[in-house]
């Protein structure tokens, strides 16, 4: 599949630094708003600067393209990512001949001041209504490094995690975007040696490196998404961090899983990057074994290959990079997943998020959670200001960041940040 | 607390035959249409017809309750909901008074033809918009049960048992509403002594008997309900069946709890019945030993005497009882629920539902799923046409209903029905 919006080739009239995640080959979108109380719109990123694609509805630019020009006034991209591929696709390749420096056919650059602005000027918003949210578990190493912590380190894996993607439903309602901060939870935990549990703060507070998928068609209730159709219904990704407490969710996931361990926050990226726009980073995925049933057996490369990042930058200190990975470890695919999530006939909705699980890759500073890098507390991390860190402290902001780099064009998501607040 | 429109002395100028559900003293809101196409909109039941409110509120009588007529006509409660209880209560009472045979100074009896239509000629549908569904576990005679039958008897419980109200979050796309087929679920399973799963229909179809209550006034992120305060939240309450596939649930379920054993489809009642009409019924709950922690320490009666029932009718047979239980069994109470759902921080909306988790009873008669009731499929049940059952049968329909009664007056939820097809 060529896309004409993904040719490295493309130069922007529009300043795009060199480093930046957002070139003329990205165009995620996003809602934002110029200054609080102004009515949200449809963005996408580009360079430094948003695009404000109300304002190029407005002109006409998007008449042909059977798009009703309301969908660009909405407070999220559900109404946007309904409208099908199709459209959507058409609309990402129009953005680019607007923008593109040698497109003469399309040129927005007279309007430029119309409806650019730069990106520290205005408020990026939450751009989805999520109606449900699956969290998967479908990275070998990180599903190991637990299970090696928690249970066996010589047979870490347990029988289920090799045939099918382990996966739960989590809370829709309390993911935020990037910049929201987190108040530290409270709850109950069993101190160690102890048999019956104590009431406060979490003292294990954890990150967890995450990518989240967003569905981009519905399904009806009894309908089952065929794995060799499954990206058809992905819409675009996100960062996804599912900040976790451990000493929480120990206590209480026996039997049917985490709650209240996770479901205090989440934080995504503001920018959902379409698909399409990863194609370049398309890489084949670990091999299975033993080999999957058919209703999960993909051809082809179904992985990408997409650099991530985690940084903690203490309340009064600089950043520091403690966790480098990639999301081509990931063992289980996106495919995989939404086949199997619908495989008993559950319904999709668009908006629906699917978050990857942790992403750990295999040596030790490639692990995408407090828990795996400090290996269960064990092991503190030193960060540059000559604190360590075992869990994360009051005040710590934990900033994820991915980007895909091929052919000298770098794709990527921006950033998902938030501040861990003090409990109540 | 006294509630005039639950006085049991209040008769209607409809008629309610003995033994119906929906005595003036109910009145419980749901969403209708007339016939399909038309627009739905927000009805209470009474007897056997339903009441269109509309048509009251085009008529102006509850133009002083400062309720936008807007609301009536919305295809879901939830912004009916969102007036909060004070105007929701007072809509109540409005309406009982139109409805009642006594009461002078509001009267709707003559438009009756206007605003009542039987219930056999309109099409009830799901009231709710849920944003987020959660399922507790918080009956012991249940989680005793299953302890049992897949741990240890002598130790049934897990640690954490008595000391939280275990939950987790489950599917909110595929909640439906009674009447609604469920297709039975494919998925992996285990086959006993083999380590290799299969693919194919599931084979263990249950269904489980739950209560379910209706968020009704959203918190923000960060934000805890005290426990004293509740049911402040807590707008009403419905049948629920979370229907439940044993063998997929019992392959997947480690670590991270239920999936696609349960999210392929939760039925329930058209009806949601208002907390405050319920307040006849409360009851004490079980005693909880150990003492719970602060945080979850109620005070007064907190659990409500419902009694509640499970038929299946066979596809060319009739309905026989499979269960008789009730609501009062709750080891933890609505209030106990939501104060830890939310004491870590978790935010909840307006529509979010809570379901009980199964609720059992003490005797075999008032165990609430097929897995107990047949005890792991090793006790087959006997029907009246001679059939027997383990767990679900292809074209089985499965009706849960539930009521209160006291002082003579009956207040009830409908049912929630629905009939089991077999697997594509």
């Amino acid at each position: 599949m060529t896309i004409r919006a993904n040719d490295p080739s493309l130069r922007s009239w529009v300043d795009v630094p060199s480093g930046s995640d957002f070139p003329i080959q990205n165009l995620p979108f996003g809602i934002a708003r110029r200054k609080s109380g102004d009515a949200p719109g449809v963005v996408v990123a580009i360079g430094e600067q948003i695009a404000d694609l109300r304002v190029l509805a407005e002109h006409g630019f998007f008449d042909d393209l059977d798009i009703p020009r309301a969908v660009f006034s909405q407070p999220v991209l559900n109404d946007l990512i309904a409208l099908g591929k199709a459209k959507t696709s058409a609309l990402r390749n129009r953005i680019s001949q607007l923008l593109d420096s040698d497109f003469d056919e399309w040129d927005a650059s007279e309007l430029a001041h119309f409806f650019l602005f730069p990106q520290t000027e205005v408020e990026m918003l939450m751009p989805l209504r999520v109606g449900d949210y699956t969290d998967f578990y479908s990275s070998i190493e990180h599903a190991s490094n637990v299970g090696a912590m928690f249970r066996d380190p010589q047979n870490p894996l347990l029988p289920n995690w090799r045939h099918l993607p382990v996966g739960y439903h989590g809370r829709a309602s309390s993911i935020v975007v990037s910049g929201t901060p987190i108040r530290r939870p409270k709850g109950q935990t069993l101190p160690v040696g102890a048999d019956v549990p104590v009431f406060g703060p979490s003292a294990r507070m954890d990150f967890e490196l995450e990518m989240a998928f967003v569905v981009g068609k519905n399904t009806q209730l009894g309908e089952s998404v065929p794995v060799a159709d499954a990206e058809d219904y992905i819409f675009g990704l996100m960062l996804f961090n599912d900040w976790s407490a451990r000493d929480i969710q120990q206590w209480e996931y026996v039997p049917l899983g985490p709650f209240l361990g996770k479901n205090f926050g989440s934080t995504v990226s503001p920018w959902v990057v379409m698909l399409e726009a990863l194609e370049p980073f398309r890489v084949a995925g670990p091999k299975q074994e033993p080999e999957v049933l058919p209703y999960l057996q993909t051809e082809g490369p179904g992985n990408f290959d997409l650099h991530l990042e985690v940084w903690i930058r203490p309340e009064k200190g600089e950043a520091a990079r403690v966790c480098l990975s990639n999301f081509k470890y990931m063992y289980w695919n996106m495919a995989q997943q939404l086949a199997h999530h619908t495989v008993n006939g559950c319904n999709i909705q668009v908006g629906d998020m699917c978050a990857s699980g942790t992403i750990s890759g295999p040596d030790a500073g490639s692990y995408g959670s407090m828990l795996e890098l400090s290996w269960k507390g064990t092991r503190p991390i030193a960060l540059p200001d000559g604190s360590t860190r075992t869990f994360l402290n009051d005040g710590d902001e934990v900033i994820l960041r991915g980007w895909g780099e091929r052919n000298g064009v770098r794709v990527g998501f921006g950033e998902a940040r938030g501040a861990l607040l003090s409990a109540i």
